[in-house]
């Protein structure tokens, strides 16, 4: 038997985290012993604990302790500085290599706790100019310092929410059986509020947005300054032109249904002009592209990410097709967000989820359960809605309109 | 060998009759020759076949038949009065009878072709005086005359629509990434036409509509005459009613959300103050239940039928515990009805849909895409979609305002 | 202000009882003081807290309290005798009844904390011959003492299990992302030792049991003994009795996927063939029926319920035409079961996991995560598999044999 | 008006090809006039019909020409050479370009048919060499002829199949509430006799192949010889690794479901190892991965390909990140293929569908029925299945031993 000692501080009840702590001694068959428990006596007083782990040995030890501080446990002993290891090559990683987090971590560098840069999840730290940094492994480079172990690093998992407010409500439960209307109008008033603050939003629609016919509603999303970066693939680019050029999608027709040819032509077409035009921005200034989802995040300087996947047809000349420079790009584009809308979409959703940390609020739309429930396992600030887009979308511009009074 | 000639007339090839002839003779392997093929020359004219088939002995031949008549086949050396046999008791058929699909179904009797009363699928076909009437097996007495075989029996198969509407497109594909506006608008409009000339709606809601924010909706729909009959369960009454008189579903606030007193204590309560009226009616006419959707119903004399389930609470004392009286209840409310709205439930709509002829629209809203396929596959006019009920139907509602004028 | 005091033992830490219990408090916009806390100091060791409530008024304490006490807290003052009201009506209940939860509840009567009869959830408690039972409003007599409010009221919510086993395992996920093979065989083991031990087993099978091929595999558990009761409802008869007789399900040929006679000629001919001889145990003993899921339990001797439904074809007359009398053949049924396997089907398995006390395992099986969700919720040892029941029963089949040194 | 003349030749009736043409014909608002119709008068003869088409002007002629002609129509008066012109820039087409099916395409060039070589559909053809090429627009280059408009190309759909075959039982329908056993016995039979033959298995497998503990089936189908080419993304790769060498997925321990470290650390593990190695094949050369689908891949000269996606973590070096490389590299491994197994995936599954002509047989296994009709929309011999691969594929292994006499 081997132990350690840890510490915890916070509403480390009622967010959960005592007895997440718990929970994972027992799954992992450690044992504790609690030295010191002061419990919070009011709802806005901190608790502190103070905990003894026992495991089998070093390395039984040590997996319970790094899965106690993914939890929010400050191993006490070990606030002495992180142990640091050089990378044997380019994109290869010390063996015993600490994976991140999505929550904020803080690392001690010289007796200092300091804040990583950057945080995502499932990364690894490295030391670049004094700071921690969280960087996919591929971009670790050979004799860079990578924080090994777990000695050192504190990590803040999110309390629960004290305000009453959609995100608190919402964040364990998902269902089709929420009211929609006044889910709604909740998140256009988070929005309305955001941007008012300045706060920035970045969306990620996928191509049911245009199939459901609400490419209208979140073109006047974008038109009304509430879109500030749009992270998408080469299928929702091309049926937005194509429902932009001709009114179809898949060469249907969006307002009466009825079927032009059948088939994918159209959709061929819209990728063949663009290809003519060299790029989205090139059909918008020559006046070939003239509404729509694209030609407004052109218009009001929206940041656009269109990334590749090996289902793309064309692509379109704007589309990056490596992906994890297309990664580097949406990262770049993610940066001080404050709110994500995740509209219908699997593959992007997920990218981005992945590559957020645990303080953006994200807001996943979708009408498959399976897909609403992945994206909103990860995130702290997550709510899930299960709803069809093409119903939706126009009404939350209502609500908005609404809100600013336009209507 | 044994053979029999059957023919054909209408539509038989765009309406995918003869096709689907051809493949029933395939499929129970049986052979075939045509004797006479006349094409319809142009999109107006009818086509002819005279088809002779061949089975390997009479029962063979038979169960070809049986399907062929399903079809639309009129077997021709059988326009002959329709086979009938005594039933052997009260509520058992003889083992020949004849198993009706839900398409007009003429049987011949002394010579004449006589269209089938109520006309309803997997029932089996009685006369009574003088005239054949489709009816439940539990339903026929001894000794009463039951229509068996397949000769003198001619089933009419709706060919496809030649107008171009809603239910011609739809029919086919069924898909959540159908543009939801412009298909609420194309509802929309149906609906109207519908009542501008006295036509039947029935509205068959589930839990969902109330959980989802949508009572309100429906109860509007009601007030404005859309609804003349409202088949329902008992969940649906109880969450409307505690809606109506705490604005809670389940105990949750469906404007802010907030959960008072978890679980089902305001359910209870709704079903004990309807339990103590006596019934709704009671409770709206004593003054206790003042709005929503069963408010709605009797204030507006819509005819409404609860039916009971095994998943009950309570239940109130307008439902109908026995589950063949409430059938009995719903077939005569359903008589005589234009267009079926089936919103987000599945035991009541499989239960409505089968109760319907072919000839009847049906219109079916969930979110999941299971149930919609169940749905729509055996009716004719039936359209599904894939939506949000929450966002769907306040939706519809402004459309017909607009129609209307309200708005 | 107002206040009450409240006490807490037993491992509330872990099994997420005090972070309820804080979060209830914050929901309901309640405020507490901590006046006592010691926490477990090992992991067998109980904790026990003693916290003071306030709420702004009788009513919302009275409110906060009711929450608190469904999540195991005793109201300490009220360490008094249960307050009782007698009910105003037949199936009517005085305005401040107790609604029940599924966990094991005891009422203080004269001093004394005595243990509720038949825990089933939303129901009230009444006193007959000095015991609590909990009851559905619909049986409560002119009369009757009814509990209500709070006080005197002692819930035991089950803690989290200690041992690992599989109900621990999976209690909190569910996920189509679980290897179903080890899964299979956890659950064949747990069958086998609850077997050995005398436990009884009650099977919930819906129809895809049938059409999944699933019906010999199901037959096979009750032949070795699996099976103590078995709740279904008309459908799931008529299937395995049309496979029996014929060896198709709604026509298709479950060996070689070929339809004969498309529709539901087969279906109907197979009610005929159990209303002609007058039940399912007559067509057994005539030597009519002679396999299947309906033949083994007559011949093994399981407990039959068949409940009616409104989408009923029939029915055959061992169905349970009304929902109420079923329900109560359905808890007699229930009584004293360990194990629930709920098979692939949605309404039954609500209205029997609506009768279990949570201390009941149930298995819940189904192809789609909507319903597994909504079964597992309410229970504490439920464990939700989102598999095929066609693949996965045969193989549950294959692991039992193994165990029992059968192959 | 004008006009223009199409025929018809072969099973025309029964395998749909007609009674599409004539609905093509209404959705279009085009006429028509017979001109000619012979009726196979057997099962086994041919049908031959000659009609005569009308648009209001060129245009809608060619529109609706071109649609027919995607049905199998060859039009009359165009048995003429294909038009062609040159591409105007690399990668940029001719206005009016052709776009492919996925069925047998032929050319007129110097009045002769010629097949079109690597038939996919939504592509483009160009004359390569004398002979047609069906290629992606990004591989046009500037100059090379393209297919334009609608003359001289000739479809050939596939007929219904007369063999009573898994294939033809299913392509319509696909459901749950099949029965699995007997599905998975006759897709063994199919994949036994195919490779008697010599034919080549693609098999196209997704994450949850391993999650759902899978893996060692699979493994055992490559053993076995069933799999010829394995086209997947790097998730599929990582967890099998992860797999092998901790016998975990995701940290959960696939045999006792046991969590290890939540999160993804052996995840990150798994990637660590792989691209400290330099690629799988060096991690099974070196000793350091003895087992597992990438193993077996390795060991018996199994195409791989392993394609990148956004969502990718790592990646290893085996990715190609560039997914129009990856769609290059997948076309190729898909080349004389005659059967593919798509396995629990929707991305690569959707682009390997994509890839396939129609004339192969695939086979789409998921527990998501939205999956399913998407991917066995467009083929012609396409199953789909829903079910559990954790069950599935064990079984499918169990069926593969017993007709090879292994059991």
């Amino acid at each position: 038997m081997i132990e350690a000692e840890i510490e915890l501080t916070g509403h480390i009840i009622d967010s959960m985290i005592l007895p997440k702590i718990f929970g994972a001694i027992y799954d992992l068959n450690g044992e504790f012993e609690v030295l010191e428990f002061r419990i919070g006596q009011t709802k806005n007083e901190y608790s502190h604990a103070h905990i003894r782990i026992f495991g089998k040995d070093q390395q039984h030890l040590n997996m319970i302790l790094g899965e106690l501080q993914k939890l929010g446990a400050v191993v006490t002993e070990k606030a002495v500085d992180a142990e640091l290891m050089p990378a044997p090559e380019d994109g290869v990683l010390p063996d015993n290599f600490y994976s991140t987090t999505n929550h904020p971590t803080f690392v001690m560098i010289n007796g200092e706790w300091i804040k990583t840069e950057n945080q995502e999840m499932d990364k690894v730290i490295v030391i670049r100019e004094g700071k921690p940094h969280s960087i996919p492994m591929r971009k670790v480079k050979k004799g860079e310092l990578v924080v090994v172990g777990n000695k050192g690093i504190k990590v803040i998992p999110p309390e629960r929410s004290r305000k009453k407010e959609v995100f608190s409500f919402m964040s364990s439960a998902i269902s089709s059986e929420k009211p929609t209307l006044s889910l709604t109008r909740m998140i256009a008033k988070e929005m309305f509020e955001l941007r008012k603050k300045g706060g920035k939003i970045v969306v990620v629609p996928g191509p049911a947005v245009i199939h459901a016919g609400a490419a209208a509603a979140l073109s006047e999303l974008i038109r009304m300054g509430y879109v500030q970066a749009l992270l998408t693939g080469n299928a929702v680019a091309v049926h937005d032109v194509e429902n932009s050029l001709f009114g179809t999608s898949l060469g249907m027709d969006l307002k009466t249904l009825e079927n032009y040819e059948g088939g994918h032509r159209h959709h061929l077409m819209a990728i063949n002009v663009i290809r003519k035009a060299g790029s989205i921005r090139n059909a918008v200034e020559k006046g070939i592209l003239k509404s729509g989802i694209m030609y407004e995040c052109i218009k009001n300087n929206v940041e656009l990410v269109i990334a590749g996947s090996i289902r793309d047809d064309g692509p379109i000349p704007d589309v990056i097709t490596d992906v994890m420079e297309a990664q580097d790009a949406m990262r770049k584009a993610l940066r001080k967000t404050d709110l994500v809308l995740m509209l219908a979409t699997t593959l992007h959703s997920i990218a981005v989820g992945n590559m957020l940390p645990s303080t953006v609020k994200t807001i996943c739309i979708d009408i498959n359960p399976a897909v609403v429930t992945k994206l909103t396992d990860r995130g702290t600030y997550a709510i899930g809605i299960i709803s069809d887009i093409g119903a939706f979308l126009p009404r939350l511009v209502q609500e908005l309109w609404q809100l600013e009074g336009t209507v």
